[in-house]
């Protein structure tokens, strides 16, 4: 779908950085622990990567409202829709 | 200290391949991304990964409060270590 | 609006019912306080409660995407409904 | 156990008045969807609610920590301590 792809693309390079950045940063809590580093410092970089990823969740999830969801709504799949949505929302709220 | 090597060797291993998976994962949302994937498809990898990542980070706790807390709590430094805890705690809760 | 009415309508009594337990739970805890029960306790009631509000916000949410998000879309405003959607779900995952 | 009872007494004022306070917000959630008002709005609320009671279970973790664990391991019970903590963050962190 072309709209999709618009909609994605002003986020894509953005959200790719950030994906590449919490790579690096699980990479670095593995050699933290390799090195034993103590263990309140890898703990702040797990808290760090976590918030990491919980933004990139957020992201996504705001690039599959604007796109897919109002789309989908648009084309009067509604039902589906909202179940989908309230399903990956539940899942990424656990 | 010989203690905390002791408790965290028995960890180590696991959490290891844990974060190894968890890089691999990170680095699977990011392909997904670039071949246009279905967003929902990415953001159950988003939610899955997060668990990951917070499964380390109570494993992590867990060694660091059987180690260094019992260890700073026995030595009678359980102010500093109780407000250390603490600390990360929050962050993690965030 | 009567499509919003007939949509929240079917989970109103529902989450009345959750929110007076959680009402009780919450009494509950305080009351647990005052008679110095063991913290463990507490904190497993805290947890309770919890999990229990995160339920009436996930139901919250699903009666707010299936009506209010449905119809803001259908006619047309689809850039304010997703602004306020995504700030609502920002808010609930802090 | 008197060590106990003090370190309480320090936050016991303050988490009962929170509590109060989040029996109120609950309260106040329950009336909102009585009224029909704007789901959004009630969603701040929960939202706000679930906020507050994240606090209140943060600062009785720091009572349990600061009182029971620090005299379970100072007792030498630090095996069994170091578990029941575990145990009560991870269903915090739920």
């Amino acid at each position: 779908m072309p709209g999709q792809d618009r909609v994605f693309r002003e986020n894509k390079e953005d959200i790719l950085k950030r994906l590449s950045r919490i790579e690096g940063q699980v990479r670095g809590i593995a050699r933290m622990i390799e090195e034993d580093r103590y263990c309140v410092d890898v703990l702040n970089q797990v808290a760090a990567s976590r918030a990491a990823l919980n933004k990139v969740g957020l992201l996504l999830l705001e690039t599959h409202v604007r796109g897919c969801v109002v789309r989908g709504i648009q084309h009067g799949d509604h039902e589906a829709t909202a179940t989908e949505l309230m399903a990956v929302i539940s899942k990424l709220a656990k």
